[in-house]
């Protein structure tokens, strides 16, 4: 069955895209922990990031640092963090969390409210900035 | 100043080694926040993780990979997580967590007990999986 992501990558769910490629697409997280949190995800299926194939996982990473370095210059966090996690959806996804403050919880779950005009706003400002 | 990191890399300040390359060293983290919990440290000093050169980041990765394997083979978690948060010691590093079990807190600062003795057993463990 196809995951969300999937479903995503074909188009049959909508989603908030900031950028992708022909083995990526990234997008704003719809239950973000903080503003600005985006995907990463490899087009093909597979569930657990560390299966990836090196050459796939390495463009991953080369992704999500372009992505990050957007999200740097869009929002000005002190930096940008990483979670692989992966037991949510059965599909390998790097997420980007913008940290804002010393102290605050990297954790999924700790959602924060961003108001859809917001998410609207800031894929613009994050796409815009991506080379890719 | 050199950090913590450069100060193990330099063996001034003792670790749980599980492996060491050219360009990289692991360890388990002295406060886990699971059992097995290792750091992946480029040797190189850099701040942020996304200011590695790509090339340097996408070893980084492959050697998590590669440490990771070793550790789902060690100690059977549903898998391995990844964490770059950075905030606490300013020299680039891949925290891997293992993940027991779905509804396992993964953030820093969550930690568990782990005493010496189990982190000197699971340490030579992992090494002894390790073929990088």
């Amino acid at each position: 069955m196809a995951t969300i992501f999937s479903k995503i990558i074909e188009g049959d769910i909508p989603c908030h895209k900031v950028a992708e490629t022909d083995n990526h697409i990234a997008f704003l997280d719809i239950n973000p922990i903080a503003e600005g949190h985006t995907l990463v995800v490899p087009k093909k299926e597979i569930d657990y990031f560390f299966d990836l194939p090196d050459a796939l996982m390495e463009e991953t990473m080369d992704v999500s640092k372009t992505i990050a370095k957007a999200i740097d210059e869009t929002l000005n966090p002190l930096r940008t963090g990483v979670i692989v996690q992966g037991l949510e959806v059965p599909h390998a996804h790097v997420h980007l969390i913008p940290l804002y403050k010393e102290n605050q919880v990297m954790a999924l779950g700790h959602n924060v409210n961003v108001s859809e005009d917001r998410m609207l706003e800031i894929k613009k400002q994050i796409a815009a900035r991506v080379d890719l």
